[in-house]
């Protein structure tokens, strides 16, 4: 019987100085239960005026932390994902003042999500899209050696928020110790989200997840790394991608010329609406450096894939 | 029959003064013989001295310009990507000054290859790497409006040296048209690269190439975008990635900070010198915006696809 850390066992906030809600073992096997990013304030009659209401002090609260045994600074905490449980409701949201585009997207927008608990099957936007699944961890991370309450929204060297698409099932993650025990918390689960999250949001669920920790001995990586067991984006890829490019000195600048030609050409071409399309690109399309060394100019693009169409 | 254009047939930097060296008809298939961005500098008895004694001001010769019939300001040309018949014959270098971490690597260095001219066995770097092949047009663009001889080196919103791998077999490219006829040339074909190009090369390689061009009127994108008929990295993907992180406000130096640790990764764990772990990253590795909305911090992710070691 493995331990459950319940999401009532959580935290706001990165700190020292918390006290742990369990002790494990290195090589110990644990089920943690995530809130959404939105600690429950979302629900099946939610709107867009709830988004408003959202207490932004409450948001992305982590299950945690756990001590492992043993771990000291300079190791490395080697976590490997097993498996999730998605609750079947989740939500997008465009949030005012956030967002890679939030000086073109002021009004808030809300979609709510029903999905697939078995993570199998496209998750339904509207009429003409729907959205492959591949549920993944949002935000896991472990203390840092600062002390003091750390803001829980933007990921560092010890991980945290970092919305990577890929810490998903099979994926072995080694994050760097500061402190003694490690102190590791997870939450901010997904169903599906694509690279950068542009919007500011991927699909947003509860979940619970189980996985095993193990501490590496002085293999502090400087920042995370992580290992995928196979492919990433099969689940995406068969229809191929419908891809936008920004071109410029500036990397920021480039990816939001990408993502909005992106907006543009989904709109025109499938008649969404403009809020719709950002979501959806938030959701399924993904941001790559195609081309970083031809100075002075840099290119980002935004590859979307087709499959969301049928 | 179709028209070949021939890579004496070409001309350095992009200029709308240019005479046209075929005139097309829109809905016309050509055939372009490519050189390599080297210009031929690189044969198989080459050093890395030789990287000293290349002339700059000849990198990256074109093929072209064609003109094509009724191209006008504000459509798009539409280029198909059709087939490549590569040399067989290839190079990559570490280049002194040019790079993304040209300030790490200041000594040159480089890696000829001769691999499967139908591009389908992966191509051999050393006794434990070897590079699956997917051949690209490393250069494509058009004319801009503005007068002058423009540097081939930078990317512009008209195209030009964009280095994305996408670029190839079945991509349908769209170029905004700037002037009359639109003067489209092509160049600099690479074997394998990934996102990013980071060390600055790909593996170099010149080959023949088979596009259709036709005008789409009043549809110019502000950048170029493209559609892949289908999956990108099925080629990369069967045995998963490693993958490295780059944490902070700052995209070129997360990039920077991401491939540097995949760099000291590979070194370590493969026994690799720091300069071959280099251009493996460029010819192999992926940079992606794995998050840009948790402010102040975004992540830059490198992803090396393991298949490279078998």
């Amino acid at each position: 019987m493995i331990r459950t850390i319940h999401s009532h066992e959580g935290h706001l906030g990165w700190d020292r100085a918390l006290e742990p809600v369990h002790f494990a073992k290195s090589g110990e096997t644990i089920a943690f239960c995530c809130q959404d990013a939105g600690h429950g304030h979302y629900h099946h009659d939610s709107t867009a005026a709830d988004i408003l209401t959202a207490d932004p002090a409450k948001a992305n609260p982590l299950t945690g932390p756990v001590y492992v045994d043993g771990a000291a600074p300079g190791d490395a905490l080697k976590v490997t994902i097993h498996e999730f449980t998605p609750s079947g409701f989740g939500w997008s949201a465009i949030i005012p003042g956030f967002g890679l585009l939030a000086d073109q997207f002021r009004e808030p927008r809300l979609k709510l999500w029903d999905y697939d608990t078995a993570a199998q099957r496209p998750a339904v936007f509207n009429d003409i899209a729907s959205v492959p699944l591949r549920p993944f961890i949002g935000t896991i991370g472990v203390a840092m050696a600062e002390p003091g309450n750390h803001s829980v929204i933007p990921p560092r060297r010890v991980g945290g928020n970092m919305d990577i698409r890929d810490i998903a099932a099979g994926t072995t993650l080694y994050l760097p110790v500061e402190v003694e025990g490690v102190l590791l918390s997870l939450g901010d689960t997904h169903a599906a989200q694509g690279d950068g999250e542009v919007c500011g949001t991927a699909i947003e669920s509860a979940m619970d997840v189980s996985i095993t920790v193990e501490v590496v001995k002085d293999a502090a990586p400087k920042t995370p790394h992580f290992s995928t067991p196979g492919p990433i984006a099969r689940h995406l890829d068969a229809a191929g991608y419908e891809v936008t490019t920004g071109i410029g000195p500036d990397l920021m600048l480039a990816a939001r010329d990408a993502v909005s030609a992106m907006i543009d050409h989904l709109s025109r071409t499938r008649k969404l609406a403009p809020e719709d399309a950002y979501m959806l690109c938030s959701v399924a399309g993904d941001l790559k450096i195609s081309e970083i060394v031809d100075a002075p100019n840099w290119v980002v693009s935004f590859y979307f894939p087709r499959i969301v169409f049928g």
